[in-house]
């Protein structure tokens, strides 16, 4: 039978360069995030099928991987639908498993319990450049910490790593959930229809406040609420500090408390932070993912005219599974657009010089191999990375490719010791 | 609707104490293996069905998770086997994968090429103690090298990464196929029916040369042939050099220079390791998978009663991706063994201690809550590991919880500071 030498469609094999960027950024992340008190932990990257049906999982549900029953349990003959025959799928995130785990687990962790997950999700979106079928996340998580200090601490603890990795520069938008619902609840706007509205607002940086108008016109909005919408964007952008102002402008609509606790977040993060970057309030900011309640969080970087990463405030979700309101808030970074970027500056490894091969013909006799063994071996002990490896008859392009993986010293060996 | 809390069937939760240990192992073994020159490569979890069922894997393909075809491709009415229904499968072990890795990208690797791998594979194995179907393997690869120099720094390596993790005076069974089919030729056992007599010659550790005698016996095979092959086990237990004697004894019916390609690769290893275990000439070792052509060992750990890894050549699986012959060889650490054993001798992580929790009472004034804050990111800035947590109302229990993840300082913050 011929064999596949491809990999499945939509996912790709890690090259050696890549690699090499991948466990350091690994690495960083779990030596960042472990200082500040986050435990690393894993779930099986198959979950149960209900548990990724739930509802939880906006558009990416559609996405699914699913797993076929096996022995007895699979029974094509009696199979209406394809859920008939299956009992599992690929995780599509790392959330969902998170709340189950801490669901299984919550009398085992301690509370409020930080954790850190890193690892492949699955969705079978259609495959397109630089967006696979299988892709790293790399989420912090707070579970059981209402107060504020868990943003702060997210943010703060994300700043970090992204300034441990080099970046500089960069902006936080930051929103609250509860402050979007105000000002479109304060501008007339009926409570059924806000996600509708948001999706439109959604687009503000791509169309302009015109197109904003215009798209929310075409879907039947009164003019006056989208007027009164599109004014207040206007006033905040000339406030300085346009939390407060609209903690007092939309007092009579937002929850009590929830522009100070805004504020207080930005306040700490700048007055501690050790990193340079803009934590800019951000009015515009929606986040997709319906299952947010509060603060809600994104990652710009400079000219790359994407997010790298986000995150907000999902009081509701563990509840779903315990029945015991738990309030949860997560930061997640772009890990595979982290990497691409890596990759695109030509990203060098610190500590991956000092690598030396040694080239041994072939049919060396015994006591010679012993003693470039011997050779390379205290070398390793020393720190060092020593390839052993045959020499090809193409001496100059093996080298050429060692020294493209990095190797910047040849040792030869002969089998008659050159003279 | 109801959701799961547990995983699902056979697949389990990593908690905190064991991801401290599973990710201490990770960075010891990618460590130490790229101290050797191997080269961390990834593939994906999701591999081609054709690949996995292409008679590579043995028993392992009656155990794979099968993934649903989507979309159209999805065809209920007009399926008549399973197999219609699914396009991949979930990858039960990382060497059909590293070969189908090889065939892909043999142009841009290095030749030859040392491969680490780790990373989970799925086995739809029916559930027990300690056995999931969901674990990790751990493997190194030299491809394209057929001297046994591949072999020496397989060994080498490996036993150097157990030294490491703190084993002593283990044991590598090493063997060659060509010998143990050398030694059933030379006996005058069919050549049809090797395989059968090595699956009872495999016993021998559990039920002795009378069982194994006993054993083939009943599978019908003749008297002289089987007291022929017992005979020659035990005149190699009276002999010093093992394989010497087998060198000389099997001349007519074994590979010119098997032998001495065997002794070299014991008296190489134990001439240049640094590490106290014991490479062991075993000519009862048979390693199960039929893809095996040469040399083949086996880790024991005293007290064990199990293999903690193995591996061996298996020259012929690359080219029936490729159509160019190559040589491989492999070895494998049973990663989850050796967790399950660090865990159940209460292995401490080196560098997890000096971890100090910060318990804040609840309300703290912005500007206290930003002394604190700065406090924790001079610390963390110095190396530490700091938590900062809300106080729960009961803290002596959460100070017992954390003291249980390895918190050994706590310092205590209230609104009102203590007069």
């Amino acid at each position: 039978m011929a064999l596949t030498k491809k990999p499945v469609n939509g996912m790709k094999d890690i090259l050696p360069q890549e690699m090499l960027i991948r466990d350091y950024l690994i690495s960083l992340v779990k030596e960042t995030y472990r200082s500040f008190g986050f435990t690393p932990i894993e779930t099986p990257v198959v979950e149960n099928l209900v548990n990724l049906t739930s509802k939880q999982g906006g558009d990416n549900e559609k996405l699914i991987f699913k797993i076929m029953k096996r022995g007895a349990k699979f029974n094509l003959e009696t199979a209406k639908t394809e859920d008939d025959l299956a009992d599992s799928g690929l995780r599509y995130d790392l959330t969902v498993p998170l709340v189950r785990y801490y669901a299984n687990h919550a009398n085992e962790l301690p509370k409020p319990f930080k954790a850190l997950q890193i690892g492949p999700v699955f969705r079978a979106d259609r495959p397109q450049k630089g967006r696979f079928r299988e892709f790293y996340q790399c989420d912090i998580d707070i579970l059981g910490d209402g107060s504020n200090m868990a943003e702060i601490e997210l943010i703060l603890a994300t700043t970090t790593l992204l300034g441990k990795i080099g970046f500089e520069g960069f902006t936080v938008h930051i929103n609250d959930r509860r402050i979007l619902k105000a000002m479109a609840a304060y501008s007339g706007f009926p409570a059924d229809s806000f996600d509708q509205v948001f999706i439109t607002l959604d687009k503000m940086d791509k169309i302009g406040r015109e197109g904003v108008a215009e798209e929310l016109l075409e879907y039947g909005f009164e003019q006056s609420a989208i007027d009164t919408y599109l004014n207040l964007f206007e006033e905040l952008a000339g406030e300085e500090d346009g939390v407060r102002f609209l903690g007092e402008k939309l007092a009579d609509v937002l929850e009590k408390g929830a522009a100070e606790n805004l504020q207080q977040i930005i306040e700490s993060v700048q007055a501690t932070s050790q990193v340079k970057f803009n934590l800019k309030f951000d009015p515009t900011l929606v986040r997709g993912m319906s299952y947010y309640t509060g603060t809600i969080f994104e990652i710009e970087i400079a000219g790359l005219g994407c997010s790298a990463g986000g995150g907000g405030r999902y009081d509701e979700m563990v509840g779903k599974f315990t029945n015991i309101a738990t309030p949860a808030v997560g930061f997640s970074i772009g890990f595979e657009r982290i990497i691409t970027i890596l990759m695109d500056q030509g990203f060098t490894v610190p500590g991956t010089a000092d690598k030396v091969a040694f080239l041994l013909e072939k049919n060396m006799p015994a006591d010679r191999l012993c003693e470039i063994m011997t050779e390379a071996q205290q070398l390793r002990a020393e720190g060092r990375q020593v390839l052993v490896s045959v020499m090809n008859k193409n001496k100059k392009f093996q080298k050429e490719q060692l020294t493209a993986e990095g190797y910047s010293e040849f040792k030869e060996f002969y089998v008659r010791p050159l003279q």
